[in-house]
């Protein structure tokens, strides 16, 4: 299969450029007819790559891209996940080339999307074609590719439901998350939960001059600033009352586990340019950002903010705060003990809306499972050295989602890296990272089949 | 003079409108050619009202409009200030009907600058016609009409210390201020100054993915809402070490003569929708917004404000504040204090910049002066009430300036009320207020020549 992949290597970069150039900023409904466009350049790619009954399935948001190539009832069936729709890639001017033109510059492909995860579900395709056009598909396929998936996937469990038959499988295949390094590969079993809200806080019925009213009636900015500060106590614990309750603590044996994994505090600080780092007392950098939730404003604004000075005291501000969560919180507990939370520590002074986005549950999945193994023979093959198991700080809602649903387990073959700027500008994903998942899904699918025979 | 005010009625009102058309902002350099287009308006309009060597007067900024009238060297000379520029209209969305298309609704003029200044600047123009026409130019006149207070009157003084001979005189006219009601007039004797400044926060060196790096690294909005919130303690005094260290407490005998000044806490919540008010322990609604200094956010942002859900931690977040001062605080000191604090509470895990923008002295002007006599007098004449002397919130911070460069005390004859929303959506000014201001300056005139005389 290596030939075949060395032989198509630039048709397969080329054919991820041409997906990355159409802006499926699924956040945004100015770019509907772009991420309309990308479903239909997914479902063609799929057809060419040898998958059968593909088609655009409906929803009540952007459709999901369904294929399958349904080789032997007597094979074991992998469920391909993706996603199709990006990040917003705003700040713009802080691109070093346009997010939506992509270049690629010392051996790494720039541009919104490239890992995350057009680039990482793009690899599955290709790898599904390599096997196909070899002769070596193992396994029965189904691919499912949504295109909601940074705005919640709202309308993914609707269709998992009406659709059990149709997705039964032995196991989901996912790359939409990372690595800990070209030399150090890793496979994540656990994943954060999220709960996402919008804060709104209105002070007085219109925007004042802060000379005639300033010091008299509530600014609702300073209130707000006040409210999300008191969400923190001196120790970066969350204040919110019942919020650690159901926090799965690690023992002392996971944690010292934990601690094998290769880190560097100092190339940590160096590479983000901070002097310290800041997070919950009694715990290090990798717990503060995996095992253990978080609550951060993920936007702010209100009043003047344009050139120049404007004495105003603002009707309104707003803030948009996501929680990230860990095994066993709830995600709509939490996001409700937020919101009486907040509500109840406004002032008389404001009114305060809390709007609930979407949110997702925490997850681990298990290291002892068949596919675990065969994936972690996989990158043993192509990296030369045995993948860390690693607990990520990241979010895909839908993992615990299928497990609900479907009763599956999902294997998270992940091939980026943390430092390719996913949700920022100038994301990247390396060539040699996309090429190494080409290479190394189809062994994933060889182990798996063997030691599913085995095991039967 | 009352007639050929009535008679040309219409024709001030038209002039104001013609004048409210054009979207002098100051503060946005995208209304440069605007502003510009207003000073040569209120030269134009000067010239035709009777008004010598009317000229634009360069400055590194925008031009200041000058001219005047000399009667006769043996009478009283009044310096009249004014600005011609205007607060940003943003948000338009509240607006009901667009700022910069003025129209009259039940008596009141809707447009910004409507109130603030241009209303109040062109009675000044019309009273002079007036005075003019109908040949009771008591007092010799110049004119000073800037286009730059919005945004900190900076070539403001430079322009009065070379220009001491041009603008000697008597007393200085300002209406650039309000009144307690149209049934109860007032004269402004106090102002509060001001200093405002930017921050920025930065905690990573670029956008990040919240998942990845949340609950590890220092979130800049997260930190910025701290340290934004502990500039007050649960008092609501500012805990800015030495802010208050001038401040001129006043007498219980001076705080009761305020309390006499009409006032109704609940038509004050009824009209701003609030539930109840905000500010400092120990002092009343009237004293927290005028005798007593301030900090107030005027913007803040950072993150992803767009529509939707994005999981980012900015590398960055930014804020406007201003601080009202009053006697005898001092605006340089303050700002001073305020960056050293700053600094100096930001913890290392991020960076803070502070740049000072605009800032202005608190000022008090005496009630026993010939002028504040004059000026009285004409109100209870066009009133039928003594008017009261009241002390304000707001900043004119080229008063304190006048005072130390000319030596000059300033008269301020406001005409406006609190509720014509400068600086908000939907500025208005009444007809009635416009119209009573040309009615009521040139018996300021009138009375200030005579008691000048007697005063010989």
């Amino acid at each position: 299969m290596n030939n075949y992949i060395n032989n198509n290597k630039d048709r397969f970069i080329n054919e991820l450029l041409d997906m990355l150039r159409i802006p499926s900023v699924s956040a945004d409904p100015m770019f509907k007819n772009d991420v309309l466009r990308t479903a239909e350049f997914v479902k063609e790619r799929l057809e060419e790559a040898g998958a059968d009954k593909v088609e655009l399935c409906e929803t009540a948001g952007y459709p999901i891209v369904y294929g399958e190539k349904m080789v032997d009832p007597s094979l074991p069936t992998v469920l391909v996940y993706g996603h199709y729709d990006v990040q917003p890639a705003d700040p713009y001017e802080l691109w070093t080339s346009p997010p939506f033109e992509p270049v690629i510059k010392d051996g790494k492909i720039y541009a919104r999307g490239a890992c995350d995860d057009k680039g990482q579900m793009y690899m599955h395709v290709k790898a599904f074609e390599t096997m196909v056009q070899t002769g070596n598909l193992t396994c029965n396929v189904k691919f499912m590719i949504e295109g909601e998936e940074e705005v919640g996937s709202s309308n993914l469990g609707r269709f998992v439901k009406e659709n059990r038959d149709k997705l039964s499988a032995d196991v989901i295949l996912i790359s939409d998350t990372g690595m800990l390094g070209n030399d150090t590969p890793s496979i994540t079993t656990g994943l954060r939960g999220l709960s996402y809200v919008e804060v709104e806080v209105t002070g007085p019925n219109r925007d004042l001059h802060s000379g005639l009213y300033g010091g008299a009636v509530a600014n609702p900015i300073n209130i707000l600033c006040q409210m999300i500060a008191s969400l923190h106590d001196e120790n970066n614990h969350i204040t919110i009352p019942g919020f650690y309750d159901n926090v799965q603590e690690l023992s002392q044996e996971e944690r010292a586990e934990m601690a094998r994994a290769p880190f560097s505090l100092e190339k940590y600080k160096k590479a983000l340019d901070l002097e310290d780092v800041h997070g919950e007392a009694g715990y290090v950098t990798m717990e503060r950002n995996s095992i253990r939730p978080t609550l951060d404003v993920n936007g702010i604004w209100g009043g003047y903010t344009g050139e120049g000075a404007k004495t105003v005291i603002p009707s309104k501000a707003y803030a948009k705060i996501s929680m990230r969560l860990v095994p066993n919180q709830s995600s709509g507990e939490i996001t409700e003990k937020f919101r009486r939370h907040f509500e109840s520590i406004a002032p008389k002074s404001v009114k305060v809306v809390v709007k609930p986005h979407h949110g997702g549950e925490p997850v681990v999945t298990p290291t002892d499972s068949v596919a675990y193994q065969a994936a972690s023979r996989a990158y043993e093959e192509t990296f030369g050295v045995k993948p860390v198991p690693v607990r990520s700080g990241g979010s895909i809602p839908i993992v615990a989602m299928f497990k609900s649903e479907l009763g599956l387990d999902s294997v998270l073959m992940g091939f980026g890296l943390d430092s390719d700027a996913i949700h920022s500008p100038n994301e990247h994903f390396g060539v040699f990272n996309y090429m190494k998942g080409i290479e190394t899904i189809p062994l994933f699918y060889k182990h798996f089949a063997a030691m599913q025979q085995a095991h039967r």
